[in-house]
């Protein structure tokens, strides 16, 4: 190891880095999963996650990384054969599509360039064509990991109902939840699907479905033949705040921990700390003289903001560079822009300093790996931190 | 909390107390899964999980609990209307059997009482009636869990080459792999299932498929339509040290400790460790006047001891006051030995002392819950110490 | 280290054994401490120890062993020639004293067996003698570490009284505080000195001083010259929650964790559960046939249990062999008790089933070590722990 | 708490960020303090030790902070009336010569401006005017914490022996040492004196006494009346690895994984890099338009940089709001410099990332607090970055 002091600057889209605070929540010992000091450690577990989704209705704990949960969105309500509308938004919109085949689905699939999130337009003149409603789910992603573009999810529902169609919509928001604004109840969702190592700051490892009562009903007499993945045990036996297997308990005391943080800045503090972040970041990319993926305005990440290189230029021969040198791990680009972007991730807990000083790691680094690019991005950042307030603190 | 002071038996057969050594580990701060300190790490991981496993063929982890590798060795090699023989050895035994069932695969199911392990006669001579070996696969409990008997599998694949049978070996060691006797190669399984929260002494959160070459050549084209639980991608990915989605990074890192600590100790002697801690909670449960669930000589298990209750007395009852009163989880009887039975877990990080320690706690908990027994198990299980030798100690 | 797996025993009379709780607290990030967060930690950890020590005056923390704290009692009310009165209790008593000569201090030492507390009578005649009233103070060892034997401190102050003495009266109560019962106001006492490793279940590294205002008032014009020591500085500075020098930040992050814990049991309760667990102790060893070194009925103390080893047998071949085959500490005999006793401790973080396994590796390792011993000890301590109530459980 | 997310940066000159490994190496349990693993930590923490102070003489650890080492170095070799020579550098340096003249030792302090370290021909000319030898030591501190002025030691010692003056070298290195090259034997000092919670990055709470055997000899005849930090009893005990009362033991266990570090990273590695961002940090000082400090060039601390304030602004009202708005502590002015600077730490766990987000909280929050300064000081310490290699990385 080169590094051996000063803190790992941890600036991918996550994981994102975790707080002592859950770190230390997740040391503690393991305890009887069927005994009453979990009982209470499982509801207390299922509830915050109620207030993070924003919704009433039912909240599930997979043992899972987030892939699971997609899987488990996909086998509860569809069955093979069944169409489905899923849409371009980038590699994990694209991963969740081929997944949905693998399990022998049939989805349409609205192309995308990669450069912004959903167009709800799109979804409805799609939908308009199903006029027999075979479609049974419309599978949308909430905030595309791989290129920090946003889509605007009430206005997929907004959409859906223009159309009149009854399909269900399942959101992806693994890397969006509790980092930017998501409502489950509001905006009409029928399943999300969520991961611990985002916005929730724990390690990887355990993973979530948001499922409304229309969902769970469909769920009871469809979807595929399925068991470790099956809802409805699950709902049945989460009521007393126990599983119908082992649980993943110290991931549990870990997510306790860190809802409690969430609400003590408030979800709403949270989500403008993200934008105010995720605007300095823009800036500095803007003052290096350097493109962001996303193009569409409205659509940029809170979470993370992904970095086109200049042609020619290795993303990935410049990330080796920076976490040589600097300390500081960013995204790569995944699939059909590998090496031509990187991604830096500006999520969790995070704060102003620490986003500077990954931000001077990157300029550094574009120095040293000899991209062109102008100097002054961190000042542009700076300036950028200077002169918005700063939420639950100058507000 | 009747009980702030003072350290908390947790004696259920699993998950088992972790070593703060193991709690130390995992509580480091989580890194890129795509970075090359994780590449380290990942081929750590597996490979020390081939020690443990004892195979040079292939290990799979998956983030997700015991329960999820169940299904992944299911789905990988069996499809819909695909025949398996299983082995009632108990409640696990009987919910493996369920899930093969839920997914579509036709279970025949050699009946046991839940006192002793799998009978390799029985197997042999079904296997014997199959004829067309259409049976793809035998699957088999190594450690059940829910009584404390334990199948001989070496035996077992014995039994099916007698009987010239092509099917699978397909086992699930969840909790007897790391405490007691487990060959993978040696005893020529295709397939084994366990988990972190046992004999490895982690919190619940990852689980594994140790996979012999002949079931991933029949998995190529075989299997259900599977996703998350595919052993294809997983295998290829991994040769490098990393996976095909967000690995459960911070149980990783625990996992690589807990075997550096069993090698610290060595294999045998942990696995001798169990059998004589086992003999002497046997020691004392016969003292009481009371009788363990496994009455085949050479079945008991040396992870878990299940005590049967008195006619007429509640072992739910009984454990509620051990834990109200003693600060000791004991584990409970399952479906069809509910409330008639309880387990002693004596697995992983215990020595002589907080056997006795837990045990003592039963005994006194069978005096406040008025269940008939004679006083001198305590007594009786230290005899049994005294005059064994202590692995790795007295050798 | 022979022993990779279970729990170690730590039965020492302290450091008695860290709760998770207090080194989970303990392994924050330390904080400026001159920053306000500080000073809201160092005016919880004062307050805190107020309620500790029973007292509405004032308690001083350093940054020290207890050793230190008896050098910081001693330096500031003392000065070089002055005359002290002590009571030789036991080794701690016997080291206190010389350090009191090494400062220049006169110290008059009333002779003891090592059998018993102090009496009071004794020190009442000695203070009678006195009519000069020369003697500056009265140093009795509440709690003797060495011995386990309680001296009646308030039967101390009445004596003073009754001899109509001026006296400061000074208590070392390293070992006794918050596992004994402990009345600073109440009792009358002027300055008491204790540590954070015993009761309060810190590791080393904290000590106190309670002090009243007599004893501070006594300070101002004298004592030695001093620095570290000096109370003056500390009192002025305290209020506000900070120190003239840097305090130990983590463990007061500790000490504030232990003394929540401390109150959760109840101080009542805390000091009933030690003195059942001591009678319990104290059955087994005279089933075992053997000698409690303390010989005085009601002096025995909660925190620990001294045994006589058998004529011709050696204490530390024994405690040696306890240690290697059951990885149990077990304290030493001191000076001129070495190697013809082993102490017991069983304070702090424990309850009845660590007791239990505590005792079964005492009466293994006297078998072991071939000791001369009947059995049953273990079986009686199982006795008294079932015909007792326990405090806060069946209370 | 305003700030529940992202790291605090901890910028004052000690206690310094205590790295992970650091605080889950001290998270382990206690252990005896007389027992054989006990014996082995002891060893390796002295030996360690002696490596960092770079002497093959003897060191000292004390359950104190770094003050009750500065006693601890007087109480030894000076009595009461003894004479002894001190150099004003600083706040600390005038705080020793305080507790000096407290017990009792006659000081004579050569006065200085704060603004540099020692000056070595003022030293030689006092001693050279002690014709009869009576100076007894000659004390100087290595780093002055509360200006960021070093004093050349080795210098010191020359201009000690041209004056042929046979008084003692005592050093104060508390926050230099493991930061900044020290040298105890080729220097020639007889007394250092450290503490934990500087270069070593540990919490407060151990210090140490480095100890020629010149002084040692000393020692022996000579010093006050003295106990908790008698050298005698611990040299004679330390030489099998225990100690004369109840060490920090947790404390232990964090030092000895904070040596491991810095002779990973290497000592010459680490002192190159506290220059390099010590550089870094005066060039930003620089380009804001302010003063550092220390105005003798070669004398600037690689520990820490103290920044003059604009006359009329409140370097503390300054500080407040850096604290509020962007969650870094800086160090006060101490005494004559109250108000007037501010300390910059850059020491320990630090490296280019988390000194550039450092820097930026300072510069954006001079804007805050509408502090007169000009703009650019991140960009010039990044310029400063780029442009010399990084130690361990580039070389």
């Amino acid at each position: 190891m080169t590094h051996v002091f000063g803190r790992h600057f941890l600036q991918i889209p996550g994981p994102s880095p975790v707080p002592d605070r859950v770190l230390r929540a997740m040391s503690a010992q393991v305890i009887d999963h069927r005994g009453p000091e979990f009982g209470e450690l499982g509801l207390k577990a299922r509830a915050g996650m109620k207030t993070i989704f924003k919704t009433q209705q039912d909240v599930i704990i997979y043992p899972s990384s987030g892939t699971g949960a997609w899987e488990a969105a996909l086998a509860n309500v569809l069955k093979e054969g069944d169409r489905v509308l899923m849409y371009e938004t980038g590699h994990f919109a694209t991963l969740w599509k081929k997944m949905a085949e693998k399990l022998g689905v049939r989805a349409e699939f609205i192309g995308g360039d990669w450069r912004s999130g959903a167009d709800p337009d799109q979804i409805e003149q799609h939908l308009r064509a199903d006029t027999g409603h075979e479609i049974k789910a419309v599978c949308v992603v909430h905030n595309e990991t791989s290129t920090g573009s946003v889509s605007p999810i009430a206005d997929v529902r907004r959409a859906m109902d223009a159309a009149g169609h009854p399909a269900l919509l399942m959101v992806d928001t693994i890397s969006g939840l509790a980092s930017i604004d998501f409502r489950f109840d509001e905006w009409g969702i029928d399943v999300a699907v969520s991961g611990s190592q985002k916005g929730l700051m724990l390690p990887p490892g355990i993973s979530f479905n948001a499922v409304s009562g229309k969902a769970l009903e469909a769920a009871k007499n469809n979807g595929m033949r399925r068991s470790y993945w099956d809802w409805q045990e699950m709902v049945e036996i989460n009521g007393k705040g126990y599983f119908p297997y082992t649980p993943a308990t110290n991931m549990l005391y870990g997510l306790v921990e860190a809802i409690d943080m969430l609400h003590e800045e408030g979800l709403d503090t949270v989500f403008a700390r993200h934008q105010r972040l995720a605007a300095a970041t823009r800036a500095a990319v803007r003052a290096w003289g350097l493109e962001v993926l996303c193009n569409r305005q409205g659509h940029e990440s809170g979470v993370l903001t992904t970095v086109m290189m200049p042609e020619g230029h290795s993303a990935d021969a410049f990330r080796a560079e920076a976490l040589r040198h600097y300390n500081i791990s960013l995204g790569s680009g995944l699939s059909k822009v590998a090496d031509k972007v990187f991604r830096i991730g500006h999520l969790g807990d995070i704060n102003d300093l620490t986003l500077v000083g990954a931000l001077s790691g990157v300029e550094m680094a574009l120095s040293k790996a000899r991209v062109p690019h102008e100097k002054g991005g961190v000042a542009a950042a700076m300036e950028h931190l200077e002169s918005t307030p700063a939420p639950g603190i100058d507000a």
